[in-house]
């Protein structure tokens, strides 16, 4: 018996009491009872991302809330700042190139966070930027990004500033409000504990004007249509009922932890794996790491995949490699969402022990007692 | 105790073992061990879908096929023909209309099939015409249109036919590749017995000729992208694992009752349901019935809205009213899916008496009476 360890930065385990929640009877959608649901969890959204404003639940992955976050803000033409330091900043350039929106590079090293003076720069060689993209934490590269500074910028101008928390909402801090961050996108696999197939956006009212003005063409993903059907507690077209009943209980279970304390857990975990394989000689990517998610080094001599696929194949343990350019180079621990000391400390001890394997002088026990004393 | 019954055309009720299977350890996207999953859905979906051709899984609800069934066939400024029979057909006319498509409305009075002839002459007074877009069961008006005859007409021009068969596929015949349907659009809450969260659409090769050529902005939706990944068992975003899961085990269910076996269970409910209601003294609204969902007129005298809401609140089964111009007009029993006699039997006993308590005059058992002949 070797059992199932999900260590990548999504999907994320979900726990057994939202699994058998999402087991019970499927409910109409078009009812009381369900309608009653989606209120709770419009609710509870706004608390878990700390804003006043409406979050939608959209029936798509995390990508398609990216693409409402551009056809719905700017038109062709317009102007947009993209903040690339990593594959998912990369595809809000990409996004906005397939609509014909001109992309302002900020360009970003894979490993480095993006200097908010630079966007500030950006922004005032081209004041007619419309909106700025950034990733809180950008999963590629483990990398967290300076929101309250960038949105400090951002927010003196007339244009809105748009945040991929895909992976970073509920393990980075973000106050989006406090901040004056416009519009967070979210996934469902990440630090919501859900399997994937839901997206999340929400919208402030700086940013609902530039929905009334974009002439974008867009149906499924259209805000308009979203804001009128959540103003009602509904959804335009019909929800991922299951998905969304699950959604409910997750929302109970992290405010019911209470969000400092879901931050705290994620810090910790994040913390000891870092301080962990620090002790183990190995490096860490990041120059500025997410709690989200931890990008290691993969040591010379060391093959990256072999790492990646012995860790899963051989010890149960799925971890993540490196995308794109980073192929091999890196490797990537989770502490994202229903995980716990215990599993970052069984994490912790397939990669010792698959690293020695591979050839790598690490004493057993070096990174995981590093791990139990920042834990005790 | 009273049980909850989803008697209404999606979400439909999901068979237990595929709710159970979809509560299983949530496993990474990017493995063997998914892609294998992956290439056996892939496998069996062309079965359902009687095509040779792929047929790609979104995570999004049925109308985000619908969007990619537009934005990756046509160019602005291009000329599609809409059949509009119901609120499902008009819904190809917004999206074609979102995106700046030209749409020639082949208008059908609610309640009636298009007639092939119709859109042949369209064809005809339209040469240029690229698409043409129909629902094989119009879900809001419960009628079946003939596809075979449209195809038929379609294929002896360069236009090629897309199909709705969101709520028809399994429920009403539909032969693809023999008839030259080109692309079929289907959800997973009707006839396949899942929970709402995952889109289908089947692409014929003459149909990806035009992919090629399509200029609409598209990304989420991106059939190339879609093409490119399914090439490898992959999909180009993350996909909603335990939906395809459940996915792999209802293809395997259908699959194993058999194609005709399945249409003929449909057919079945749908014939006694029909021959129920004629029984009770009601009268069918759709000219052309379809076998996935049944729409009967609501007798002169008898309130609607409380039909239906009767039946759900203090019957415990949720069938569904009208829509749009129909609300209070029909009401609407569906076949699809996980369904079978005495959920059928069930159904029919509770409209007796709930249209008695709402003062129709209708002998108990007289429709239920009469499906027990028809099932015997």
């Amino acid at each position: 018996m070797r059992k199932y360890r999900l260590m990548a930065p999504g999907p994320t385990p979900v726990p057994e009491k939202v699994l058998l929640k999402m087991a019970d009877t499927i409910i109409h959608h078009r009812t009381p009872q369900f309608q009653a649901v989606l209120k709770d969890v419009n609710i509870k959204l706004k608390k878990l991302f700390q804003t006043k404003n409406p979050v939608f639940v959209f029936a798509s992955s995390g990508t398609g809330a990216m693409e409402a976050s551009v056809v719905n803000l700017v038109s062709r033409g317009d102007k947009v700042i993209v903040v690339k330091g990593g594959k998912f900043g990369e595809r809000f350039a990409e996004i906005s190139s397939a609509y014909g929106v001109e992309v302002v590079d900020c360009d970003v090293e894979w490993g480095k966070s993006v200097d908010p003076e630079v966007v500030s720069e950006l922004l005032k060689e081209n004041p007619d930027v419309k909106a700025v993209y950034s990733t809180l934490c950008e999963t590629s590269t483990g990398v967290v990004n300076d929101i309250k500074a960038i949105a400090k910028v951002v927010s003196a101008t007339d244009a809105v500033l748009v945040v991929d928390a895909i992976s970073g909402l509920s393990a980075d801090e973000l106050k989006t409000d406090e901040w004056g961050v416009d519009v967070v996108v979210c996934g469902s696999q990440k630090g919501l504990m859900l399997p994937p197939g839901l997206a999340f956006l929400s919208l402030s009212r700086k940013a609902q004007k530039l929905v009334e003005s974009s002439s974008l063409p867009k149906y499924y993903f259209d805000l308009k249509a979203a804001l009128k059907a959540h103003a009602k507690d509904d959804t335009p077209y019909t929800p991922a009922v299951s998905l969304i009943m699950g959604l409910n209980t997750v929302l109970d279970m992290l405010l019911e932890e209470g969000l400092d304390n879901v931050l705290k857990r994620h810090a910790k975990l994040a913390n000891a794996t870092r301080e962990a394989v620090k002790a183990m000689g190995l490096e860490l990517f990041s120059e500025k790491p997410s709690n989200a998610v931890t990008a290691v080094k993969v040591p010379e001599g060391v093959d990256g995949g072999a790492l990646a696929k012995k860790m899963r194949d051989e010890q149960g343990v799925t971890i993540a490699g490196g995308q794109a350019a980073l192929k091999g180079k890196i490797f990537r621990l989770a502490h994202l969402g229903y995980m716990d000391e215990y599993d970052t400390i069984g994490a912790l001890a397939g990669i010792e022990i698959v690293l020695s394997q591979l050839g790598f002088d690490v004493r057993l026990g070096k990174g995981v007692g590093k791990a139990q004393e920042l834990f005790k």
